[in-house]
């Protein structure tokens, strides 16, 4: 006899859950630092604007120590971009598709690994989203970001 | 009674009158330096080419000297795209809201305070346009503009 | 008696045509470097991810030895992106035009001449596309870029 009840199924999971059963959570939104939004929708995309690395010990900032370090920054990066997201749209569930990503880091010339840093974003995209999550990208290396932040992401996204 | 008369009324004035009314004036239009357009429309969305830091005595350069200088760099970059926007469409009045805003500050590492720099960009709009100027945006330290400007200003508009 | 049979009518070759008559040719699509898309369409843009400037000796990296090198280094983003529309639309043909084009050069302070640089690519589109390959743009000079690249390029394309 088959055994259902432990079977994880992705697909009767809202985002969130997915977001939860990887052991992920949303943040609390800071207050934008300038005069400007969050997001703003027009027509059926949804621009955000760049939001900087930070956890619950504050701003993750530069220089960069090591890899995994500055691919996690991009990864909370990622989740709060999908907490406003959530405040902008009510859920989740209401994004289609992401489009774009644009992801910075402060980062000495030289430095070639800012695509395995902005990974740190978009595998989170991929993960929560699926197939809609793919997006188009850059990865920059910048000399200097606000509040000496590590990683910068500002992104586009689709909505139904 | 009431003394009506001395009383402005920014709802009866033209977005240029607002401008004028606050000092401000909008510039004589360099030619872009390069093969490109400064302002492009598909559907609703004018694409606006990355101005750079100018006035009538030439290009604002790096290195930033201070904030207060930075911040009216900043803002010069604002009002040359509305003098953009207003030859590419005839007037202000046509554009429906700022979307978003990309600015850059060529800043050295460790340069905390793009928001601050990009603020002056960013206040200009909201005191033009009132809540429609209100946009999303990112504010980035990289290592040198065009010119050797200390700011360089991109953005996306809507229009009706 | 006019001689018509040796002229070139460019309004009776297709954009591939015009690339191939221009000397150049469509490189092989490397793989991205990370977890990300190409392209991505939505409604009737399509958005580029930023490609990095190679040709068939491997990437072409930063530091920038002199402008005309740099330049042709960015020609060869543009040839990369022109490559990826050809995969992901089927042909240049339902190119209706470049609209956007961001153009990053691994740079250090005080470098003046990225919109010399960018201008390798923004030649090439008006030059395939004619009218339509009009597009703005924003040239920033950066720390540093993927696989120690000198240019990257970023773009979006309206289609039909």
């Amino acid at each position: 006899m088959l055994q259902h009840a432990t079977v994880i199924d992705y697909r009767q999971m809202t985002r969130e859950e997915i977001l939860t059963a990887a052991g992920h959570r949303l943040p609390e939104l800071p207050a934008p630092g300038g005069n400007y939004l969050s997001a703003k929708t027009v027509g059926k995309l949804v621009y955000l604007a760049g939001v900087i690395s930070s956890n619950e010990s504050g701003i993750i900032t530069a220089p960069i120590a090591d890899l995994d370090a500055a691919y996690r920054a991009a990864q909370t990066c990622g989740l709060i971009q999908l907490a406003v997201l959530k405040q902008h749209l009510g859920s989740l569930e209401a994004v289609k598709s992401i489009v774009s990503v644009n992801g910075y880091v402060a980062a000495p010339a030289g430095f070639p690994d800012s695509p395995r840093v902005i990974n740190g974003a978009s595998d989170l995209f991929v993960a929560i989203f699926g197939e809609a999550g793919r997006h188009v990208r850059a990865a920059i290396g910048v000399s200097s970001l606000p509040r000496n932040a590590l990683v910068e992401l500002q992104m586009v996204v689709e909505i139904e």
